[in-house]
């Protein structure tokens, strides 16, 4: 189990401001804070970087790759901070995301084949909007499929996200559980090991307190363990979720259990 | 889902004594001390009960009926223990629990007949060995249900406990991962909404430290809910593994969602 820190996000007024007076330290700082609490990889979530794309996304990939050398997850709409960002990236990078929509497949996809990255695919339509059940999210899936088969990808770079919705939704429960019946489903669905991701975040967005919001957080961590989801994309800093998930996958190796291993 | 409270037990000392010295005030203090936790049962677990069974069972449930209005569960091995304690119940009673072993099926399984309680039966071989996976667990229960039938009990009042067993055990999380296999699976298996159950306190027998323990219980807890178990034995004064089985009872009812109901 893989756990990426969502917690370098653009949306955080503290990088924000870092990103915008190209300071490096506070950027550093909530990198080595996300490290100490055990993330395996950073996202780093620019947002769609409209003015400066190149100087910025160079200027904060440097940055984080000067804190440190965890796998980087480049997780932007703009192909052309991408590739300023792939370009510069000595640590393991990864692409986050891309989906049906047809500028995404002409644009991202690419950058994934040229750059043999692995790259994150949401299952979602070719509108940009969330399927509505189970059933059409694989159909979505087996589409993502055929249309990087036919690009060039090498399959084993692609991961899969379901796209988790707040629980907030009309139907956001149910598509809880449609994406732990995706999770679970999807290898033997395209008859290959494909990894999947989720963004966990997400799930608990406008819960009304954090104490409800933690334990749901954690309850649908140790699901998501059970369906055998293979890296989660969460705020790092919530140590017990982070824990769960850790228990949740040594439960899942199905070999012999240690009470040392947690 | 049910959550039943482990704690009315005679392996603890201040019940062992109350029993002993027929004092009522201390059991009745830990029976009011479940129901404040949010028990919805409470398990009156007597051990064999090899002097005085009928005088210390009929004392027993009379304490306990003297403290709640709950549904009791009647957990012992000894028939004449049994058969007393159904007798004077008011509450509702369940009986916890029969398996193959002849002498339980010829001695417990009529009394569930003549009383019309519920009873929980243990996926165990006939030597009252545990399988060794879930095939074999699958098997325990189709024999379970064909004695069930031949002996005239209603099969609504039947429960299927699958067995679950310490993560110390050399197979132990293997067993564990069965577990909640058999009870996804069960219903299908047997063409019937048959309803599980769970010993949960089991699972982290003999954990070195508090914190993994409960890390661990309440991780398992969520998989349990999302397997759709029915009912779980518990120390209910684990107030996370409580939380976390009402979460995922939340989220399996495949429902619109609201925070309120957390």
């Amino acid at each position: 189990m893989i756990c990426i820190a969502d917690n370098i996000q653009i949306t955080r007024k503290v990088i924000e401001n870092a990103l915008n007076s190209y300071s490096r330290e506070p950027i550093m700082e909530q990198v080595r804070i996300c490290e100490q609490h055990g993330a395996d990889m950073i996202d780093i979530n620019t947002g769609p970087l409209t003015r400066n794309p190149e100087d910025k996304m160079r200027f904060f990939v440097e940055t984080v790759q000067e804190a440190t050398s965890l796998p980087l997850m480049l997780d932007t709409s703009n192909p052309i901070a991408l590739k300023a960002g792939l370009e510069i990236c000595r640590n393991t990078v990864y692409i986050n995301g891309f989906s049906l929509e047809p500028h995404k497949l002409e644009t991202i996809l690419p950058l994934a084949v040229t750059y043999r990255a692995k790259i994150v695919g949401y299952l979602l339509n070719p509108d940009s909007s969330v399927p509505l059940n189970a059933l059409e999210r694989m159909d979505r899936a087996l589409s993502l499929f055929e249309e990087c088969s036919r690009r060039g990808l090498d399959l084993e770079q692609l991961i899969i996200d379901p796209v988790l919705v707040p629980l907030l939704w009309a139907d956001g429960s149910l598509q809880a559980m449609d994406v732990l019946e995706v999770i679970r489903s999807l290898p033997d669905l395209l008859g290959f090991p494909v990894k999947t991701i989720v963004g966990l975040s997400n799930l608990t967005t406008g819960a009304p307190d954090p104490e409800k919001k933690y334990l749901m957080e954690r309850t649908y961590a140790a699901m998501l363990g059970m369906a055998g989801i293979d890296m989660v994309l969460m705020n790092i800093t919530r140590r017990q979720t982070v824990d769960t998930l850790k228990a949740a996958s040594i439960l899942m190796k199905r070999r012999v259990f240690s009470w040392e291993e947690l």
